[in-house]
């Protein structure tokens, strides 16, 4: 062979590969979520991975716009999706005429963002959205649906102990209303959203340096400090008697999603109305999630979104409403496996390996078909190699049976089946092989 | 609302984005490659999309390497992959101690070529991937697997029309060999490459333009006439009496693929020997594949691969032999559309639409729940909208059944279930409800 230079393989950091015991877990759990999301209806959606930098930056500005892949082909400027949410904007704003509202899709797909490398931090990564968008207006129940959706996507990928936290801007919006303190209320809500790390000490601290009065503060802190079953907490929500009209509109609001969230059967001890998530600053306007699973809430939220106002004021007049969330796969998938709580299961996708002692090529091709229009995966060993090398394979992949094909079995028109976790070997027909697989 | 500059939606021009009703034929069709790849137990495989473009160009060049995205982002020269096959190299490569030898895997996904945009042609579009790599050797009936593959693959998605056209690249070579003429086979190659599309008169023109004698040209014709059914055209390449080694190892090869391609009970009409295709110039080395549409000529292979000496070469010393092949759905799928032949037939997920007449969301959710439990895929009309409009809407997405909730059906505790496509229609218990929806 001619001379080569060779290049070191190798994956950039901060982005995710993985071997194939990994990623047969990763795509059952992609997978769980396709299925959940279709058992609601909601429709595929598939958006370019690349798309031309004014369409898709439209509205993005700051820190998000920093991170974006942008680049020029030719004569275009081009970017990478950061997101799923803006390309449904452009898609429903592109599509309106054709699309029958309200239009419930789901999209997963990989969006980038050129952040700090960082544990845990990826710079592609999987995105599971589904969202709800109305035609002018869109039920309230719509976000009583999305919880129940959460909830049953983590008890489908095998989760119990996680809690939905619920919320509504509009009740925060309502408080600093009544406390006429709307002016500051960026700058308190980006503060609040701190209480869990820093607590109410640190995060009262703060809001004196807005120049905020101690009347103030300490009403602050008696509604963050709002505690008790869900129904309790509805109920002193009320108690506090504001004029507000938006906090009113707010708390009927998270009442109605409450109400709903039970009959969708959400599990009680696996949601709760949390007063101090605001999730950002602008974007969301009424009901808003954030999900932490229950012992690790230091990874943060592993699936968040809520109601907005418009979905696509950047590329059309339309008026639409939605509701939505999201899942970050790639990096819950990471924290799991960092924990310790990922179960792959499976390291092969054959359930059966097919091993030819000698040369039984035809034997082992016949059984393979048979097993394969039953729709039973499986593989045979085809390499001139020792009968050592032919299970070491089998092994290494921990096919759950084997079939091995020698003279004997070959003679007799019989295969031999072994079960290679109780190592259980019988020599039976095909049809009483298929059975057993069954 | 504040005044906000529009941007027109829209996407790029060689970028494919489908409304609902193809998204979900699409999808299927994707969902169908899968199941079947794994069905012969092939692994999944995800590599990022984007790679460090030392890594990713180690081999391109030319042609390839101009349609390339390329781009900066801080100090990294990084590219999109333009095809699954230099990233499988460098996978293989780099977790080489972790892998399983013969190292099946299969890849979907997609990849990147700025193309000039051409009609059918797409810049980002999908490959649905699979290849066997040997770790220093590969036994040739894995050669005869690929074509199962592909033939088990296009059954699947509901093709009977189709023909895998199977050569072996020794065989060239040995012709080349037999007449003396290597030193210009790249250049013969190329011109035989165009035999369907230009016909013989128009290859022997081009021939003497490489300063061929008669008699060489003669020998050339008589064999890329070969003609017949695959067992006569294996027997007249064994009449040709050739000397050449590579020429009978390549024959040997291609009887051997023919016996198990049978063996896999690919049918007759499923398959050919054609000694015309080459499939590219340097990279394939033995068995080569071509799947047409038949009657659909013109649209080109809708499934190619070969058989390739060393995967990995620009990455690691290790001989590491493969076969595999590509189907690139993106193209076959606007093809298929082009040509009316795609059979979407579903434009809802969803198979069940639940209409609360008034305000019967306790009842609506209550079977929904239900209908979801039992792995039914389902939703709720919830808008506060005429009669008219709920049912417009399941109607638009022809959802096939219908569940009306009314007064009457609230107070009896009973559903209504219409069937959309005949009309019938019955109050029924939810219990009754989900017997006919099993």
């Amino acid at each position: 062979m001619e001379n080569i230079k060779r290049v070191e393989p190798r994956t950039l950091s901060g982005f995710m590969e993985l071997l194939p015991q990994d990623q047969i877990k990763f795509n059952e759990m992609l997978d769980i979520i396709k299925k959940t999301y279709e058992l609601y209806g909601f429709l595929p959606e598939e958006t370019p991975i690349i798309e031309s930098s004014e369409v898709l930056l439209a509205k993005a500005g700051g820190e998000t716009e920093k991170q974006i892949y942008s680049f020029r082909k030719g004569d275009k400027d081009l970017s990478l999706r950061f997101d799923l949410t803006v390309p449904l904007a452009k898609y429903v704003a592109q599509y309106y005429n054709d699309l029958t509202f309200p239009y419930r899709r789901y999209q997963i797909g990989k969006v980038f963002r050129g952040e700090r490398a960082q544990k845990g931090r990826y710079r592609e990564f999987y995105q599971c959205d589904i969202d709800i968008i109305g035609d002018g207006k869109l039920s309230i129940i719509n976000d009583a649906e999305i919880p129940s959706v959460i909830y049953t996507t983590f008890k489908n990928l095998g989760f119990d102990n996680f809690i939905i936290k619920i919320n509504n801007r509009k009740i925060l919006n309502g408080l600093f209303d009544e406390l006429n303190i709307s002016q500051k209320k960026t700058e308190i809500l980006i503060i609040i959203d701190k209480l869990e790390k820093i607590g109410m000490e640190a995060v009262k601290e703060e809001l004196r340096k807005l120049e905020l009065s101690n009347g103030i503060i300490n009403k602050i802190e008696e509604f963050f400090k709002i505690d008790g079953t869900t129904d309790e907490k509805l109920e002193k929500l009320e108690q506090l008697g504001f004029n507000s009209y938006i906090f009113k509109e707010g708390l009927q609001e998270l009442k109605e999603v409450v109400k709903y969230v039970r009959l969708f059967n959400v599990e009680e001890k696996n949601f709760t109305v949390d007063l101090t998530i605001a999730r950002g600053l602008d974007y969301y306007t009424g009901t808003v999630y954030e999900t932490n699973l229950v012992g690790y809430e230091s990874i943060g939220s592993i699936c968040s979104g809520g109601r907005y106002e418009n979905l696509a004021s950047y590329y059309t007049k339309k008026n639409l409403p939605g509701v939505g969330i999201s899942i970050g796969l790639t990096r819950l998938f990471y924290n799991l496996k960092e924990l310790g709580l990922l179960n792959t299961t499976k390291k092969s996708i054959s359930k059966v390996g097919i091993i030819p002692m000698g040369s039984e090529f035809e034997e082992a091709v016949n059984i393979s078909n048979l097993l394969r229009e039953n729709n039973i995966p499986n593989e045979i060993y085809k390499e001139d190699s020792k009968i050592k090398n032919k299970f070491s394979y089998a092994n290494n992949l921990e096919i759950p049976y084997v079939i091995i094909i020698g003279q004997e079995e070959k003679e007799k028109g019989m295969f031999t089946i072994k079960n290679m976790i109780t190592g259980d070997q019988n020599m039976l027909s095909a049809s009483d092989i298929l059975k057993i697989l069954k």
